[in-house]
C-alpha cells in the first residue's frame, strides 16, 4: 500500500518488489534460514579463510562491498572485490588457496562471475555463491550457497534482492564472528529491521524529493564507511531509472578532487549515520554547504546547516545499509515517473546480463 | 613545446607537466632506479605473499587498480583495493600477515593511508610505499619504498605522477615476475615508452575533439581489464578539471545498467585496445553504436561505426595504460580551457588532502 499512486500504471513492478522488503527480511530472519547460513558459518569457521575474494557486479557489487567492510570491521580477515575480467578476458588464474571467495549475483546466471568462482575453486579456495535463484549456474559453480529468498523480481533494477543480500551477508559474518551461531542480542536487534523498514516505506518525503529534483542536470551521493555501499547503489538507482547521471564517492575521496565539481544546482545525496562514518561526513557536508551544494542528509539526525533531510532509524551503523537504501530507492523511482520514464523497463536493458 | 598555446597563459602547469611524461619514463628506465626496484622484487619474492592489498585514493587509487591487474594476471597473487575507512573510521585491524601491502600516493601525505600501511606493517605485512616524495610520511611507515621520482608537480590534477606511478607497478611486478630483475625483453619493449609518449603529445585530435564537446553535459568513459584504470582516471581528469559528470564503467558493467544513459547527445571515451580487453570491449562499442551514442574510441586500431578516434600506438595491452591516458589527460586540459577553466588550481581543492 505504500506507493498507491505508481501501483496502476509505471513503475507498479518496482513499487511493489520495494514494498516487498519487510517481509524479504521476516522470511531470512526465520530459523530455517539462519539455520542453513550456521551451517555456512560453521564451514567458514572450520576452515579459516586468510582473505575475503568477492565477486560481483552492478548492484551486487555494493552489496560485495558492504560485505567487505563487514568481514574487515567484524572479522578482521582483509577482504576485497576482484575484477572478473582478470580471470576472464586475460585468463588469469590467481592462487586462491587459503581464501574464502564469495560470488554474489541475484540471478545467479552471470557466466563471468561462474567462471571466476569456478577458477578458485579448483585452486582451492573455499567458495560461496549468495542469489537469489538456488538452482542458478552461480549456486552449483560454488560449494556452499545461500539463497536470499527474496521471491520473483519484477522491475529490471534491482531492489529487494539487493536488501536480501545484504542481510544474508550480515548474517553470515555476525555468525562467523560468534562461533558458528548468531548471538541473541544480535538477532533481538535484528528482528527490529521488518518494522523499521515497513515504517519507512510510508514516509513521503522522497517523493517531495523528486519533485525538488525533476529538472536536475546530475546528482552527486556520498557516504563514508558501511555507508558508502549505500551511496554506490542509490547512484546506479537513479541511473538505472531515470537515466540521471549520478556520481557516487566516498566522504574521502570527494574531498580529493571532485567536490570542485559541487554547485548550488547540484543536489547532493549524502548518507550521514550516527556512528563514526557519520561522523567523518559531517565535516564533508560542511565542506558542501560551503560550496552552496544543495545537500539532502539521509540519517537519524539533523544537521547543522542542512535544511533537507530524509529521516531514517537510529540504529547501529552496520544495520543502517540496510534500511538507508528503501528511501532512495523509492527517490529514484519516483523521480523517473516525475521525468516521465518507466522504472520498471529501464531502455536498452536485461534483467540477467551475459558478459565475458 | 606540446602545448604552445596554452603555456603562458591558463594550464600552463599541467600542460608542462603532461609534456615531462616521456622524460619522466625514461628516468625510471635508468638502471639506478631499475636496480632499486629490482632489491624490492628479491624481498617480496623472499617473502611469497599469499595476496597483495593496495591502499590508495584519487588518482593513485587507479594506478592502484592497474597494479591490481598486473599482480593477479602476470603474478597469479590475488589482489584487492582496501577501504581506507575499515581502519581508520572504525578501527579494524584486518589481519594482514601474509600480505603484501602497498600505499600508493603521489604526495605521500595522506594520513589514512599512513594508518593503513602502519596497521598492516603492525599484523605482519611485508609494506611497501609508492610515493613521488621519499621523505613523506608514507615512505617512511612502509618498509620498502619505491620512489617515482617524477619531479615536481605544478597543476593540483594529476598527470605525471599517476604514469609514474603505473610504469613502476609495471616495473616492480616483471622484475617479480622474472625472479628478480628484468628480462632484456621487456626492458627492450619498455625502451620504446618514452618516445611513443612523445609522439602522442603532438597529436591535434584530443584538442579538437575537446571543441566538439564543450558544450556536453556528461560524457561516460569505459574501458575493460587493463584499460579500466584508464577509463577510471579520464573521468577523473575531467571532473576535476572541467567540472564535467564524467562516469566511469567496465565495459561489462556497462551493459547491466548505466547503458540507458547513453544517448545521442553523450559522448563516451571508449578506450579499446588491440588484446584481448580490446577484443571484448568491440562488442561494448556495437551496443553503444546502436544507442547512437558519440562514441570516441581511443586505441590503435580503426573500428567498424565508430567515426572518432584517438589513435595510440599499438603495444601490449599491459603497456598501453601508460599511453592511452596522455591523449585524455590533453582532452581534459583543452576541455576545462575552453569552458573557461583554469585547469591548473581546480575550483576549492588542494594538492594534499587530509583524509581520516
Amino acid at each position: 500500500m505504500a506507493e498507491p499512486s505508481a501501483r496502476r500504471e509505471l513503475g507498479q513492478g518496482m513499487a511493489t518488489d520495494i514494498a516487498e522488503q519487510p517481509e524479504v527480511f521476516a522470511r531470512l530472519l526465520e530459523p530455517a534460514p539462519a539455520d542453513a547460513i550456521a551451517a555456512i558459518a560453521a564451514r567458514v569457521i572450520e576452515q579459516r579463510p586468510r582473505h575475503v575474494v568477492f565477486t560481483a557486479r552492478g548492484t551486487s557489487d555494493h552489496a560485495a562491498l558492504y560485505g567487505a567492510y563487514l568481514s574487515e570491521i567484524r572479522l578482521g580477515i582483509p577482504a576485497g572485490l576482484a575484477s572478473p575480467s582478470a580471470v576472464t578476458v586475460y585468463g588469469a588464474r590467481p592462487d586462491l588457496a587459503g581464501a574464502l571467495v564469495i560470488g554474489v549475483s541475484q540471478s545467479g546466471g552471470s557466466a563471468d562471475l561462474v567462471e571466476v568462482v569456478r577458477a578458485a575453486r579448483d585452486t582451492g579456495a573455499l567458495t560461496l555463491a549468495i542469489t537469489n535463484n538456488p538452482h542458478s549456474a552461480l549456486a552449483e559453480a560454488a560449494e556452499l550457497h545461500i539463497d536470499v529468498a527474496a521471491g520473483h523480481e519484477r522491475a529490471v533494477a534491482a531492489t529487494k534482492t539487493y536488501t536480501a543480500e545484504l542481510l544474508a551477508l550480515l548474517l553470515l559474518v555476525e555468525s562467523v564472528r560468534a562461533g558458528g551461531r548468531l548471538p541473541g542480542d544480535e538477532r533481538s536487534a535484528l528482528a527490529e529491521l521488518p518494522n523499521l523498514a515497513a515504517g519507512l516505506l510510508d514516509d513521503a518525503t522522497p517523493a517531495e524529493i523528486a519533485g525538488r529534483y525533476r529538472f536536475a542536470a546530475r546528482v552527486v551521493t556520498t557516504g563514508r564507511g558501511y555507508a558508502y555501499p549505500t551511496a554506490r547503489e542509490a547512484a546506479l538507482k537513479l541511473m538505472e531509472t531515470s537515466y540521471l547521471p549520478a556520481l557516487a564517492f566516498s566522504g574521502a575521496d570527494l574531498l580529493h578532487g571532485p567536490l570542485a565539481m559541487t554547485a548550488p544546482d547540484v543536489p547532493v545525496l549524502a548518507v550521514v549515520g550516527d556512528g563514526p562514518a557519520g561522523a567523518a561526513m559531517r565535516e564533508v557536508v560542511t565542506k558542501l554547504d560551503e560550496r552552496r551544494a544543495d545537500v539532502v542528509a539521509i540519517g537519524p539526525s539533523a544537521i547543522d546547516g542542512v535544511r533537507l533531510r530524509i529521516a531514517t532509524p537510529s540504529v547501529d551503523e552496520r544495520y543502517a545499509p540496510l534500511l538507508d537504501i528503501l528511501p532512495l530507492q523509492r527517490l529514484a523511482m519516483h523521480l523517473a515517473l516525475a521525468r516521465g520514464e518507466d522504472p520498471d523497463a529501464p531502455r536498452g536493458l536485461n534483467k540477467v546480463t551475459i558478459t565475458r
